[in-house]
């Protein structure tokens, strides 16, 4: 951490301040400049609050040089995370696949769509059945029914279960659910993050639409230090000025995350697109960038979905993309 | 609601479509054009659901014409809202000032701050009880004792309290709060949004930072249609590519909020920039603006402050530009 | 186009604005709603100005319906366009690959270059002969005697040059390049991409920072107004709030780009990434996005460029780059 | 200039950079972190290439500690520049006003426009001459007539004469302009920037819509250096995600900027907004934040403007909103 000093600070402030920091376990190095002073601080930075340092008076900027994470820093842990359910894996040589609807609408449905999309190759099943939905006048899903749903779904096929919560008052309705996933919108719901960490289930987080690559380390850095290491990153676009698609799916951001972390990265083309015929494209992309996974819609009906329908494919679109998935995973050597 | 058709849709597939809108009690216009066809919808359509219709097959895009909520629009509620608690209104005429601490760290801080911020003119006293963090290791507030802490000083001083709540699990802590606050994580946390609909106490509802003035306003009908009308919107910087700022304060959103709804728009100009020194000048920007209120924060210690410390003003610093706000407020006739 | 009127209009007005549009041979419909009147607008609105629209007392907004631009849409050039050189094509079942350093340093250096990459594989070589540099203090290319070594090069290999103009004032040494590049910069230096209509060459014309696929295509729209339909696009990044990476590659442009334009679209990863680390999982996205070729920054010592070395890859990294290229090519049937 | 290097690198690539770095006349003091090893570089390093040190195969990161820009740093010339024509000065207690059209449209028009906003208040009259517009099919303003007709009008009034210049094979043309204004589309078109550092004018040098504040200070930097040092800053707004204003205004660079740099700042609401209703909210706002100007424009008619008409005021309007920036410059101490 590099400590720039405003100039004419008085010796008795800048003295105070060392001692402040040597008080947190760290060493301050003096570089006196042409026009500034800096601080080098040497030692374990990451607990050190930069918010606090910023505030000094005689302080005028502070520059991370480590990162802010370490239990999901590839720094300190260099292995790829190989994370699921029995041999549903993600990460080093596991590429899972995560298809569904993207809400729960009835038995014959999910049903239907569970069993097309393991045919074709899907490792997990999703499906939602808390929706957040941002017009309180639209469907919000079947609730704690399209949970028993799912795991008829789940019965009928095997595939484990991705489903997502919306609220902590909830939680215990996800007892039988494999992974939890934390949507976009609930990323930086720290009281989530921090409860989730107790929980002895695989979390799917996705990465908020206006939160940067260390924002989404720092919120998997939260569900890790309340004790789960268990966890999936999910790119699903981000907001920019480009109205063309519904997000920017920033695809540069799998191999930036693989080298920052040792956590499996999938990649969610339908949020982030928004368009049915924007997703087997960008699926492949992720396969070839380097993702550990993808996230699909899949629906039987996508011209009478209950939400989302734009975005969905068919399980006939789903089967042909899963071929070539197959191929470019044997490309990267993926299994 | 236009609805602008693929070429070469079929004339059944028309005929349904029109069917399908009809069945919403809305009337579907056909205007054949030289390259394409569109459908004008006349009607209630706030209850249309816009993704249903952009998911039909022969549908190339939809284009909303109406505004798709109702209970927040000016449109039908021109005189402006005034809320808040007692005396202490915004809205209409009435300008109202909400100051404290980004946190409250001990009794005798909040107390002192709550005495000087209602000396200078401040008309309610903020201060952060549970505080979202980004970092898991960082100080979170102190929660319950942290409460407590603000109806002392709201004893002392008469103030009414502005506090956030982070997680719905707390709710039954908030009995004694004057005003809910909504922070920006949390403004499409719909199940809380919804939760607050339900509630009989002024809420503050901040936007999001990647959060369109669209979005804040469906957020606030959430809480509308859930029951609860007294809203108070509050601007406090949207993410950008611009790093000189913490965020952008998107200023320009006043006067464009302020003709689409009734409710009234305080703008918090301590989280917009992060920078003590911009907030004087961002503050008398939002009075001139038409803002009905400001958020500032205030600490009488900022090089200690526990959080957020380099973005707080001084009781000093905050009663000359209380002198500054007053003039304004004057000059734009309001009290 | 879609004329959304504001409430209580005079008939007069009204029948003035139907008049109006009249005037430009095209039809107003009128839908008349519950809350809003609406004109859709019948024929050809290509050439009308929407802002003149706008601007119109009565006129609460306008939206389009078709796109604002004829020559470059795909709705009535349904074919692929093949644009390049001699047998260096790109677009249909062509794929090229632009290769060489950012900037032309010496003789030997792009002679040793071009011949590099040209063994691997590439089809066209670039190089920056006129450099724009942020800082005044950079180094700005060997201008003219750049161009020289670029041909000096092409002779030696073969390989058309692509090569960039910045500014109209220099146009008349470019006769002998084969492809101008008119860099992200310069995508609305809307005097230059007119002259640049006139022109009998192709032109490379570069997404700017925070331009829509939208403002692209107008872009081009200009260039093939002016006479000149000989136009290669090509994605460069974007500028967002993620600063992990130096732009945010927007990968989903390709197949939206493919939807709306006959053109060929081209990616460069380099400079999109600013990472050389990057560039090449983001090539590969590249072509199974459906991408007609690459944009790839090639130095044989990156540790001595004289600018954007960081970007930079070697020629051995390109050419094992290239094999993967060429089978991921042939997955996509292109040659 | 704080250097990051990666981790294990050998101590002779070590040494090699350090002396490439003695080698521009800086020193490098070296601090040895527990994971890190940073130097310092001590010595001007506004001149080192930031990018040929960032491609050092040792090196991972590297962070400006003082900032890249030195003529026009508040740091090396603490007093206001004050810059303009004659009495017209802006910066320091001066305030200006630039007010006109968007286009000169005829001799009638224009006159008459600068003759109301001179009767207001207003200290230069602009008009566009030549106008930038993203269709090739639409107006492109009157070219040399137009600065005839400019000219004309500065005759008939004495208002000095602010426009724009799109093109430097036009600069002949610009000889009795006052001052010459560089479009956002061109805030990074160095040419330009570099040619206009030869002229004897001042500049008005309007932000690029993804332009930061110290982008835009290196643009500043790049006319500096070419010999110019009369250059005015404008903020016109960037673009973000938001869609209800045509850009967003970033006021809060305003009081940014005056920290950074001695040159004047001015505002233009108009083009930054796109909506005549928030003209003057906007306006108002920048005088109470610390702006030395405001560019506005103004139309005897907007209804019928050939361009921009929707963002364009009325005299009438102006003469109003000029009564209110009156008393709030008396507030702020302008003149």
């Amino acid at each position: 951490m590099i400590i720039i000093l405003k100039n004419g600070a008085s010796k008795e402030s800048v003295d105070k301040l060392i001692a402040s920091v040597q008080h947190h376990g760290v060493e301050a190095h003096t570089i006196v400049g042409s026009d500034t002073t800096v601080f080098g601080l040497v030692g374990d930075t990451s607990k050190v609050d930069i918010e606090l340092l910023e505030q000094n008076e005689i302080v005028e900027a502070v520059r991370r040089v480590s990162e802010p994470y370490k239990l999901v820093n590839r720094k300190f842990h260099t292995a790829d995370s190989e994370i699921g359910v029995g041999n549903a894996l993600m990460g080093g040589k596991h590429f899972g696949v995560i298809a569904g609807p993207c809400s729960v609408e009835s038995e014959e449905q999910i049903i239907e769509v569970a069993k097309r999309v393991k045919a074709a190759g899907a490792t997990f099943l999703r499906g939602g059945a808390f929706k957040p939905r941002t017009s309180p006048y639209a469907f919000r899903g079947l609730k704690a029914e399209g949970l028993r749903l799912l795991l008829e779904a789940k019965k009928e096929t095997g595939l484990p279960i991705v489903t997502e919560l919306t609220s902590l008052t909830n939680i215990d309705l996800f007892n039988d659910v494999d992974v939890i996933q934390v949507g976009a919108r609930n990323m930086q719901n720290f009281d989530m993050l921090w409860e989730l960490g107790k929980c002895k289930k695989p979390i799917l987080l996705k990465r908020g639409a206006s939160c940067t690559v260390q924002d989404l380390l720092m919120s998997a850095e939260y569900i890790a230090a309340g004790g789960n290491e268990d966890i999936i990153l999910c790119e699903r676009g981000i907001r920019t000025f480009e109205n063309a698609t519904r997000n920017t799916l920033d695809l540069s951001c799998v191999p930036v995350l693989k080298a920052k972390t040792h956590l499996p990265v999938v990649v969610d083309p339908s949020h982030a697109t928004g368009m049915a015929s924007l997703v087997a494209p960008m699926a492949k992309a992720a396969v070839v960038s380097g993702a550990d996974g993808l996230m699909l819609e899949v629906h039987n009906n996508p011209a009478c979905a209950l939400c989302d329908g734009m975005q969905s494919i068919t399980p006939d679109t789903f089967e042909s993309l899963m071929a070539d998935v197959k191929r470019l995973c044997e490309f990267e050597g993926k299994i």
